[in-house]
């Protein structure tokens, strides 16, 4: 029975880990797209997330036949809960990848973000990369403080944001309201695949503390 | 035994209905604080939120602690499973609900949306709040074909959406870039607002019919 528990919370995790190392090259690959124009990029990015999907319902099937068979109790249960929770955020952040893809493909063959922006969205991508490489760490071997480091790297993205706002809402923008438009709801996409990040820390740090992080 | 899970489920339940309504009122009142300049409304809306959050931890709490003392099986377990993904939903709605009061107070004493764009808000939020409704009857009364029916307000809530862009990007807006972004990133909330209403119907349909809904 424990063995088998224990094999269960194994395949859990192995999917874990592949849909966060997936979710991570979603959002590269989206990003390549979105700053180099690159139609190809964002279509494969698109026709991916339903393998994410598939994943998420993968563990959501195997949790729930788990705990209807072993019935686990205390910290057992506390962690196939967790892995609920964990799979539906990064589904969520398959998802805001495949957006920043589909805004990719919406404006090709012109790029969707001019010049001067590229830099930032690049630095969001480059913190939202690096979050998501902790996670993938983290699902390998869970540890409190990484997990709550990550609260640090959303606050880099959120400076990121309010950025790219400021170039956005300056009195001489030049590129109209299409592609202000555009830039807000892509940084609402990273923004919001880093608080999912986030999120999944917060799990992690509930896994391995049993204690709720304060917001 | 039985009567004990009956006792879980239903507290679940009432919670879940609470916290519909909850949601459902948040929006309605955003929405009046948007498009009046309420600036008592929104921060009602921004000050209560919190209760929706603590009533999506007390079933989070209560869901963990039914399955360690019942070890429920089949559709007892899907029930309760099903519970805590439609408090997830149910949660976020009041986050959306809370992001349209803020963009009301921060753009206060001066309206968010100018007067053209204000009866296709006035429609999303009539929408939205429709699905907010039907969502609590359901709650009370699973109804595979009720649920299915938000699909066809989600429809509504998009084409309206399509509504908004295409005011946002004629060629002639008058308004700028500020109040572009702040019309789009309001029209995703209401979007979003109703995609979890959407969820909660088909975890709904799920919890009836034993079959996923088909994306």
């Amino acid at each position: 029975m424990r063995a088998e528990f224990h094999a269960d919370l194994m395949e859990v995790n192995r999917l874990l880990v592949t849909m966060s190392e997936a979710v991570r090259a979603a959002l590269t690959k989206a990003t390549t797209a979105l700053l180099t124009a690159d139609r190809a990029a964002a279509e494969a990015v698109i026709g991916r997330d339903e393998e994410v999907d598939d994943m998420y319902r993968q563990i959501e099937a195997l949790v729930s036949d788990t705990i209807a068979r072993q019935a686990p109790v205390a910290s057992d249960l506390r962690t196939v809960i967790t892995a609920l929770h964990i799979s539906a955020d990064l589904e969520r952040m398959g998802d805001l990848a495949e957006h920043v893809a589909k805004t990719a493909a919406r404006r090709h063959p012109s790029p969707a973000v001019p010049a001067e922006l590229r830099p930032v969205f690049r630095q969001m991508a480059d913190v939202a990369g690096r979050m998501a490489e902790k996670i993938t760490n983290l699902l390998a071997e869970p540890n409190a403080e990484v997990a709550a480091g990550l609260e640090k790297d959303d606050d880099a993205i959120d400076d990121l944001e309010r950025d790219l706002f400021a170039v956005l809402l300056a009195e001489d923008w030049p590129y109209g309201a299409e592609t202000a438009i555009d830039g807000a709801l892509l940084g609402r996409f990273y923004e919001r695949y880093a608080d999912h990040a986030v999120n999944i820390g917060e799990h992690v740090v509930y896994l391995v503390t049993g204690e709720t992080v304060a917001n």
